[in-house]
């Protein structure tokens, strides 16, 4: 069994938002060498998320709008009373989800047509690690 | 290690609509000789889903109900402005999850009384893909 | 491959509590033996969550209130008309995720700072189960 383990980081200009990461995880994939596999990436914060959907703007919007809905981010949250203010962000990001698990067939991501890997930062502006481990042979 | 890669279709009548496949699993997994290992059964499209609960129509029934009052179907999505009117559906399908990873043990799905794995369709009424990986010895 | 499997047991006073497993999940990955590879997390009752968060008590509340306004726990659910009570419990395990899937590196869990392994209980006080298994070499 082959593995590697690699890091992205990242460093939004805003509080939320979205990044493509498709062609990373592709590149550490490719670098691994490992042809059928999985591929687990998760966020490494408890405030940002690692999800699979669309590369399209609006749709990108859609969701930032709807999660704003499903969890507002002025609250009397009982964790901003340590001090913190981004209750509203550990919420978020359990919606988006911590973590996805890719296979890997024939040395690349086995992805259906518009599959795209997305880091979801919902505390950003400041340094954060996505974490890329390859399992397999 | 040994992986196995194989792929279900699935073409709903309705435009929501959940289907048990853990039997289709099953089997995969039997076929694959593995005995202890993992599974990943992931959506291939970005509008359905796969997750793990109950085989019980009312409940399936009440998911579907409170999908559609956390994911109003009607609004001015922007991505709807595209020519698409999905945008409900990636939303809803990120609430359910893509995917699932299942222990086998002893050459079967290592499972809970309960556990069943359903396909979660959001925009159907047309052929879509779930990929099914097996890796393990 | 190495592979171990081993279950979790909890029995919860009260019928929605979340319980830190991290420690207990660290001890069977040190006992697999296993230096590098996944361990994969779940509950095996589809009441019932694992989830990766924070360890604040303030914030396990702010997870409660939240989850009790996505999800009403009194409404009238097709699922309870089979003589159950737990409709929302089904609901709520969706949002909070059946599993994690956890990289091991050098023989721990490759953790970011803050990150801890939960069980979620939303259907409690009886026992239920939680499979841990490891995979790697």
């Amino acid at each position: 069994m082959k593995s590697l383990t690699e890091h992205l980081w990242f460093n939004t200009k805003n509080r939320i938002e979205f990044i493509n990461m498709t062609d990373k995880v592709e590149y550490i994939v490719k670098k691994s060498d490992v042809k059928e596999g999985l591929v687990l990436v998760n966020a490494m914060h408890i405030t940002s998320s690692v999800y699979i959907n669309d590369a399209e703007s609006g749709l990108i919007n859609d969701f930032q709008k709807w999660l704003k809905e499903l969890v507002p981010m002025g609250e009397d949250y009982q964790h901003n009373f340590t001090g913190e203010d981004n209750a509203y962000a550990h919420l978020m990001r359990t919606v988006m989800g911590r973590e996805v698990v890719v296979a890997i067939s024939n040395g690349k991501l086995d992805f259906g047509p518009w599959e795209q890997i997305y880091y979801g930062e919902f505390d950003g502006k400041r340094k954060k690690r996505v974490m890329v481990k390859v399992i397999g042979e």
